[in-house]
């Protein structure tokens, strides 16, 4: 089959034939890949920025956000079976370890994070299991949600822990309108009456932002942070979502945090320095994001069916993978660029 | 009556004469002082670490953690009268705003913090007000308890904030076992299940921390993150209190903190510095704590009266203020140093 | 002033000249009243359900849910003043008990319910306290809002403890579409993306509740519990907000709340009979509402303001205050009905 | 194999051979017995109290709370092995509904309750799956702690629920210190710093109540309720956990329940009978309690490794267990009784 395959750091992944995966445990499942999406997380591996954390021999195979239709599934599987359609959470885990008993799958002792720790599924198929899958109405394109595997889920993830911060007369700052920040507007619209502002440098990301549910734009000229204290009477908002976390952006994220509020780190790249005496003069958390648990990412598809997330995607047949990763780069994706195979 | 006054940053405060506080308002209430506990913020107020902040005029009476007797109150009091024993919350609020409705004291809109932006109560006599008077049982001495006002609530409101986290088989490091930390470690003890690990540069101190309560004392030598990683099987703490966040402190206590784990800022001094990767890749969180509430100094009074927070105190005539100050900041104080007028 | 006075259980109530209140202690406030609204907690005081838990004397005048505008201010008042239009919460508290320090102002240890314990606000002026003003744009017109005193808190206070059980993909029933109903059935989907269900007798009323954000309706026609199986595939809703809670609902909101689920009592009347196996074996909650908190009529003026909350109501001259009552137990009022002085 | 064995309602179980079990799934784990506890659930076994809700055809093995030894596990099984120490969560549950995926096992959508719904655990061995083992220390003996498999998770489980009520100055009753009562107090002592009062009609289980962390004993001699109130300065308390809930005790539980309070149901087999006017004029609470979570049951393994929760048991040998049995009904067990095959 054809694969994304990662061959060196700082440089580009080029499209190859592999062999296709199998069945290899009772509670295995091969997806045949209908849509993947292509993530900053990308762009950050061929940087070599995960190469420590994660350790893996190049090359591989990338791509964690995927959807697509059961293939073949182990003898213990009872859940799914071939041919059902299925979106996946990235991370097939053990099932039996604290976080997964607590629903934190993403902070399974025993998990694997394919495209990121082993083949992922920039290919026509995908080895992942059972407990990742999430059924989905046989007449969905598995292209037309695959963005909402990792981009939504990290996105529903961060709203749905600050909504009990949100309660109307709050304000919301959202950093960042692109692949995850547009849903980030959604989710927040769909989920509370707070009060959204959105951060960009681009005005036209500004305006999409406003036609999701976003009640202010704020462009990133610099003034950012004092544009949003005058938004909110100087007070700074009760919660900062940051889809960014680099340059610059995580220090701003911070400043335009209220006294009692909280900043999220959803994006990265950036080292945040802050004096205590500033967290705690004024009492505020820095509170970190990393994908999103299963339930999340059913509970999101429920939003996306009930219409109250759309997707703004582009599709690029497989081959043409680097021109996405290029487009993504060069800040030429409005919402998220999809493979298909 | 005699005071302890700050006449200029980065000299030591004088013992004068100045007049007594009387009541203004009809909800303000002047108490007689008991005890006025001698705190780290004091040094850090003469250092001029809070002069920004605070933008007080010199010269003013330093003290923020007090008990002793109501002596006057004014005329729409009703739930304290003359002669009554209180612990005082550090702040007299409005009781009217958001944060005060929702009993977040510490962030009321419209309130004062005697000691640092107002004349505090290091002095024969305090002003304050009818919302910050915790009545006590009329046979307690103000100079045993004084301490909890400031360095017991703000410990106790940490660790009433972690409880949810500290569900037994998790770990929580106490950095610091100084006047906040011993307190902490009681608390800790009183409210959970959790091991307790403590961290100090001080054997002796780590010695009354294990009688206190904690299961297990680390030497701040250097090697003290790997050492809190042995203990955790290379996890590391769910949860981190520190007390110090200074001078190194707020570098190993992020690092001592487990995937998904939760590091609470509670001393200060130092700067933060921590890639957003780090923050999101382990999904952890740092959390800001300032003082606390009316309701935790309530609690915690509930706490000493049962016998389950018992304070290690030396206590020092107010004349001798500042000889207290020189030998907090030498390290000489096991516990609280007290001044009584 | 006139005043919708009360002389005698089950005999309507008269409007006759009474003095007008006046400001007696420092932190009392005198309301010109804008509006009031009659609620059926006025005909269940009439048929003396209350005599016994309020012990007042007879006659006193009713009135509960009231807006204004500011006439007179005690010496010690500082957040509001003559001539601003306010909303009030029912309840003018102490600020200084546990309860008042943690924002559950309805459970005051020292509180007063004018209207029910004290002359209410079925009148040309209210007496009241400055904390039970919340302050509000003085383009807004009392009569309009006056219904979110009572009626709108009671239902913003359930739906808001609701929220943390109703995430995507659950089901919230609300058996009820009348005065409280109708603000609830807004706030749910203001607050939250759950399928509400609502249950009513009247199928007018829920045309109406589909018009304000209801999925589906239920008439009460003796199948409403197995309806509401049916629409939950068997399982039952997540979240039942009873807001009529006698005549048989309180049967048939607990039998249609699933398998861990919460049942909300908002209405009253009616008695409980549950085997404590039912309780146990499905793990079932039952849970009391009365009223809310400060912060709940103030989030809930926002969500009014920004025009997601609306309100049903008919106006009468204060004199028609027995018409408003008929209509009201007679089921002719959609919405709300308010007194205008 | 020896197993314990119902054959009729309203007559006792007999001690007969049958099959020993094997693993048929890949999943299943078959552990060899070292102790079942005998609990009063099984009494409404006999009496047929369950009859209706499990719909299980006689005969069958009783016994829903056991420790034990791996004897066999299924080819997929990786977290245990032949000859581990083990306690066994009530329920093999799926892993893969919504309820196993937030922790909620015992209400997975697709599990079975041995000793309910299918044959248990009073034999010399017991048919489970890998998800219900928490492997134990290996020096540990089954027979000392499988009381904590269903007594211990129930009374912890309703504990750990209760805590965020329980700030220090609050009073939580608990009505009868039999099986789960004795345990309940101790995971009180060791979780909070709440006042414990114990309600029981034997002056000898409250003796034992007090040694165990109780504060206060009460006789229920039928003045239980004021007996309680006038401990409470007329509130009632903030927490009631009912571990009996029948003969009169849950009307009881409910009166004794403070202003916002909760009254937390338990134990089973009475009705609770209780006009709404009651529930929302003091906004209290029902909370419903089953079994547990697996992660409280691994929760209370620790306390009890620690010597924080111990078990006062009387041994019989499994062939006596219709003794066991009578002299549970006659109330002639302290502490819990369990089967040793
Ligand atoms: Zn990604
Ligand atoms: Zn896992
Ligand atoms: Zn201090
Ligand atoms: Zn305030
Ligand atoms: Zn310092
Ligand atoms: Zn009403
Ligand atoms: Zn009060
Ligand atoms: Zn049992
Ligand atoms: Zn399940
Ligand atoms: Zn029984």
């Amino acid at each position: 089959m054809k694969a994304v395959r990662l061959h060196g750091y700082h440089q580009m992944p080029v499209v190859e034939e592999v062999a296709e995966p199998t069945v290899q445990g009772p509670l295995d499942v091969v997806v045949r890949v209908g849509g993947a999406g292509v993530c900053r997380t990308d762009l950050h591996i061929v940087e070599g920025q995960w190469a420590e954390a994660m350790g893996i021999a190049l090359p591989y195979t990338l791509g964690h956000e995927n959807a697509g239709w059961v293939h073949e599934a182990g003898s213990a599987v009872t859940s799914v079976r071939a041919g059902d359609t299925v979106i996946l959470h990235p991370t097939p885990t053990c099932g039996l370890c604290r976080a997964c008993r607590i629903g934190q799958d993403m902070h399974c002792a025993d998990s694997a994070f394919p495209g990121l720790s082993r083949d992922g599924g920039m290919a026509a198929f995908l080895l992942t299991s059972e407990r990742a899958c999430v059924k989905l109405d046989p007449r969905t394109r598995p292209e037309d949600v695959a963005a909402l595997a990792d981009a939504g889920i990290t996105a529903y993830h961060a709203v749905r822990k600050a909504i009990p911060l949100l309660h109307p007369g709050t304000t919301c700052v959202v950093i960042g309108a692109g692949g995850l920040g547009h849903i980030g507007i959604q989710c927040l619209a769909a989920l509370t009456a707070t009060r959204i502002v959105v951060v960009d440098r681009n005005p036209d990301a500004l305006k999409l932002a406003e036609q999701l549910g976003a009640h202010a734009g704020v462009v990133a000229d610099g003034r950012q942070v004092d544009a949003v204290k005058d938004l909110t009477d100087g007070r700074g908002a009760e919660v900062v979502l940051d889809f960014v976390a680099e340059q610059g952006a995580e220090q701003d994220g911070f400043a335009m945090t209220a006294r009692a509020g909280s900043y999220y780190v959803i994006g990265y790249g950036g080292t945040v320095r802050i004096p205590t005496l500033d967290i705690i003069s004024t009492e505020r958390n820095l509170v970190g994001n990393i994908v999103g648990t299963y339930n999340d990412l059913a509970e999101l598809m429920v939003l996306a069916q009930a219409g109250k997330v759309t997707l703004h995607t582009r599709t690029y047949p497989l081959e043409a993978a680097v021109d996405a990763l290029r487009d993504l780069d060069a800040g030429r994706v409005r919402g998220r660029a999809i493979l298909v195979p």
